[in-house]
């Protein structure tokens, strides 16, 4: 066994596991929430990835988010893994938006960070080989959906893998990282200077240059404090109107970055992931 | 106004909201989270109490019960307050099992806890004024739940007070602190030897000495670590059994002591309450 279970509880009538597990990618060990549904214990299920924003662990959507009700009724998986390596032999920063807590789901080549924050390869292609030889998930009904630099995640992982994962969607996703602060800092503190290289790393850059899903959902609370500085959905709204992707996009009205803001909505993002997970 | 506004968010339509007051009970400032739900916004609606345990502070049950969903859709208003009095001048203890976090929900009577610890008057008296001069709650509907320590609390509050409270349910109460470790250290701390002092905060002594309430609902998972040392459930169904109070005992296979148990029957346990507080 790779992955070394850290706890367990059962929750409506599933249950929510956390495992520990060494990453070849980050050179750490690196934590990961499961929650697995009922219905995994007669066979592979569907599995939703879950990736958080800055500052958050796998704990956050796990604890606060109410998502697994509903997957224990639609029969899915939930994956939230953690948002950066960390530990004492891992480089950090003091702000919030930069080093352990916020890895950015990229793959690092600067110096010292390129050591560690592998989180791109970690999320792409360790975790779910590990999970998938251990736990009864189906490989071949995979979707994403994130929070915030989470939802950047998914958005561009979901964009570089369109044939991997069936569906993506996000709440209050950073949709350009080279169009806002958080990600001007990331990406020239993890990538360097050179902007071709953070195009990989940018939904609104990856459609640009040609990358495609057919469809996306996202939620967005009008009342958000980082709605005009960091998150800008209107560029996605116009990568997915110039090149055919059905953008849902949903401002909600009163609604903030929390996760009372994603709790209240997480029920119709995991009912649209099942159907596109389900369906045909 | 004497509730401070510290922190407000739209959840499921209706308002999350975190208070600051203070409090002549306990000499301090305590901090209250209060779930309106949409139906506040045209008059009073009926509220539902709930009383954390050891360690929590009014942040717990609403970030991770999963309450705010059936709350707005039952028009039920949510109040989570704090443990204990806490801060630089209040007294404390390096256990988690006494001291700030841990008040037990009752009137300390030995220096130095009762210069701050009076969370009895806190919560039966001063909190239920002050939300009620202040917010849309009916104060002829209310409802008492609670976890653990919390649990204690709310079927302590509601035998001392049957006319008051319409309900009162617990998950994984301790049901009898003159008989468990964590009950025998609390009542011994804050009241003194005398464990004639002690009865009123315990719901079989309260129960065996002539306080009724028409009926309780607990829910109580068989995989709780705490089930057979500190919880005891089988006393409380002793207590009933022998004086005609309803108990409804749910025993929840493989459940454990945390929040995942909680969330997973949140649910059941509103819509009970709704029924009684809306019901003739």
């Amino acid at each position: 066994m790779t992955l070394e279970l850290v706890s367990e509880a059962r929750c409506f009538d599933g249950l929510q596991r956390t495992y520990r597990h060494p990453s070849a990618a980050t050179g750490t060990p690196m934590r990961v929430a499961v929650y697995l549904p009922p219905q995994a214990e007669h066979g592979p299920v569907p599995v939703v990835w879950f990736l958080a924003g800055l500052t958050c662990t796998e704990d956050n959507f796990t604890q606060k988010a109410g998502a697994q009700r509903v997957a224990a009724e639609l029969g899915l998986a939930l994956i939230a893994p953690d948002t950066s390596p960390r530990g004492e032999g891992v480089p950090d920063d003091p702000a919030y938006d930069f080093g352990q807590g916020a890895g950015f789901y990229l793959d690092a080549t600067v110096s010292p960070w390129s050591q560690h924050f592998q989180m791109r390869r970690y999320i792409e292609d360790e975790l779910p080989r590990l999970l998938g030889a251990e736990l009864p998930i189906d490989p071949t009904r995979q979707s994403l959906c994130g929070h915030s630099m989470g939802g950047h995640g998914a958005l561009t992982i979901a964009l570089r893998n369109p044939s991997r994962y069936k569906a993506v969607s996000a709440f209050a996703p950073i949709v350009s990282p080279l169009n806002c602060p958080w990600g001007e800092k990331a990406l020239s503190g993890y990538l360097g200077p050179d902007r071709v290289a953070w195009r990989p790393y940018d939904a609104c850059a990856l459609i640009a240059d040609g990358a495609r899903v057919p469809e996306i959902l996202v939620d967005q609370g009008t009342a958000d404090p980082f709605l005009e500085r960091e998150l800008k959905p209107h560029l996605l709204e116009e990568a997915c109107r110039t090149t055919g992707i059905a953008l849902t996009l949903n401002r909600r009205p009163g609604y903030d970055h929390s996760y009372f803001f994603i709790a209240s909505f997480m029920e119709s993002h995991l009912r649209w992931h099942a159907e596109r997970l389900n369906g045909g």
